[in-house]
């Protein structure tokens, strides 16, 4: 199916993923906005939107570069910047197209572990290229990074002792404050005293850190209150989603990124069913505030999808009197933008219910072809 | 990346997808000669694998035809056979790509709504083509189909009376049923006596079935104690998954699919963290049956990814004494592999750890290119 530019989005065949494009230029700038007002240096994460569309226009809107999760992201970023970080420990084969991106990339790569460093050493040197290096601290989500910083301190010098690396600074992501909006001052108190001790003892050992690169959707609104982050890497705000605007990182309004669907059922009574399950909407919940079901309505707020098979979505009309008939089209907006969009090869940009444009999700695959193979 | 057939899985990039090829193969048998036995039409349900490569294996092995999801699906399988299920309503835009098709592809809907029914029949009318349509029944699953049998009599004289359409049969899907490993006997009697309740009332209507379209996964092996069916439509079965292990439809030796990972972290005690997460894995609990996680080791089923991020997941080696080094590749075994497969592009065929073929997942994407777009 084709759609011609200006047609209503009633022409797309559902689900379709739709970016309200007054919605998206507004969160774009006001972050670009914020990070100049308190002369953090933005670095946004495209692991949200894949797409070299969208990270251009993050780099015009004063982005210093661009942050990545895997090497296939970063080699389709470096169409767009020459300035990545690759948020995500290069183990293996990765390692390979990483050293493949074009020689004037700026590559930055954050890590914790001496394995890690040594593959990238023998990796670098291989190719002849610098690597910037960001040691990863764990600051209480428990996920990745380096819980002591002794453990800190040893990969730093490790790392100025393998040139062609060179070390950059320190890394961080607070995963686990979900939500600031109620008595988590605390957690961003403990944030600020964990990193204060971690900066004092690489400052003490001879390795400060020149990049404190850090932040999370939900603290982001408070980045500058971190005291000594340089650098910050939001994803999410381009878009948002139905969890964002829980947690209060946004309000509704700012939610640029819907699903159109259709209802396709109304067979069974307090329900309506709709083309979007959790092959278009994910089986994300909501985190670090209560809120049942996969997404709500962008226009009923009140009704959320609340199971879902492959590609069914329920609406659960049971605390509503609207009653949508078969044919009727929706727009979902989902818990969890980032994994939808890694659900979609094209996103359509919106104004109103007219179809301006369209873009690729064009750094979402994972494709890697055999030499030789049969089909 | 490229991969050189005949080489070992350890050079992929991961993750990436594996498909054991002994295993698949023996699974694409069995169910085929299960159909035989019981006379029954073996339609298979593409959604798992999206394939081509393996819709041409079923088709092979004597499937009738295949059962899609989507349009888009169908359009892709429409190249290996001339018989296709789509087992979903198609309203609005949908239409356009449906009649689409080749006109030697013999095409039949599922639909549960008059609306429906209006709507191909408008289509088919001025595509000038033959639409074979079921009936599509709730038989307790509550999701869709007609809860009413004089519903089903209406929308079959419907469909009898707006040709090109031709009434064809009924569908329903047991979904409802999880688990027939243990006193699940009684929910498969109550569908027995759910399905002949439906067809004595169509028989008596003058509006006989022709065909009867049923069955599930966890009831796949006992379709033939359904009375009545005479045409299933599996999914799973070609890789099956942990999900389907552990309901008891087939064993752990059938799980041909697997998530390659790599450890990329073990800085935070009692656990790995693999670089497959939610958008390697899905985020898929288990159903019918108790199971922590989202999917566990092929070669230590106790070993499960007990929590995920995008591109994170977290092995919890609380109850294991192994202790994996950074760089060890895993194979994850997921919940639910119909999701997985959505978010790959290429599966790996391998024999032991050797990668003998790749192929596409050909049926996967929602591509909706814009004229005259810009990018």
């Amino acid at each position: 199916m084709t759609v011609v530019p200006g047609s209503s989005f009633a022409a797309l065949e559902t689900p379709a993923a739709l970016v309200d494009l007054d919605r998206f230029e507004r969160n774009v700038s006001s972050m670009a906005a914020y990070a100049a007002q308190h002369r953090l240096a933005l670095r946004p994460h495209i692991k949200t939107h894949k797409s070299t569309t969208v990270g251009a226009a993050q780099i015009a809107s004063g982005a210093v570069g661009l942050t990545v999760a895997t090497p296939a992201e970063a080699a389709v970023m470096s169409g767009v910047t020459r300035d990545i970080l690759l948020a995500y420990p290069a183990i293996g084969p990765k390692l390979g197209k990483l050293m493949a991106l074009p020689q004037e990339t700026r590559l930055t790569v954050s890590l914790d572990s001496a394995r890690a460093v040594n593959e990238l050493h023998a990796a670098a040197r291989a190719a002849d290229r610098t690597v910037r290096v960001y040691v990863e601290l764990d600051v209480g989500m428990h996920r990745v990074g380096v819980t002591a910083w002794d453990d800190a301190i040893t990969l730093a010098r490790l790392v100025q002792a393998s040139a062609p690396l060179e070390y950059a600074g320190i890394a961080f992501y607070p995963g686990h404050i979900r939500d600031l909006v109620g008595g988590q001052d605390a957690k961003l108190e403990a944030l600020r005293t964990a990193l204060a001790s971690a900066t004092l003892a690489l400052d003490s050992a001879g390795v400060a850190p020149g990049v404190v690169s850090g932040g999370s959707t939900p603290t982001v609104w408070r980045t500058h209150e971190i005291t000594g982050v340089t650098e910050f890497r939001p994803g999410t705000y381009v878009y948002n989603d139905r969890g964002t605007a829980a947690i209060g990182s946004c309000s509704w309004d700012d939610c640029a990124f819907t699903v159109l669907s259709t209802v396709v059922s109304t067979s069974v009574p307090n329900q309506a069913v709709i083309d979007a399950g959790t092959k278009a909407l994910g089986r994300e919940p909501m985190r670090g505030v209560e809120g049942e079901g996969y997404g709500s309505l962008l226009d009923r707020p009140d009704v959320i999808v609340s199971r879902m098979n492959e590609e069914h979505g329920i609406l659960d009309l049971s605390h509503t009197d609207w009653r949508p008939q078969v044919g009727d089209l929706v727009r979902v907006v989902p818990n969890h933008v980032c994994i939808v969009v890694h659900l979609n090869d094209v996103m359509y940009g919106v104004r109103g219910d007219r179809v301006e444009r369209s873009w690729p999700v064009d750094a979402r695959g994972r494709s890697h072809p055999m030499v030789g193979a049969s089909a």
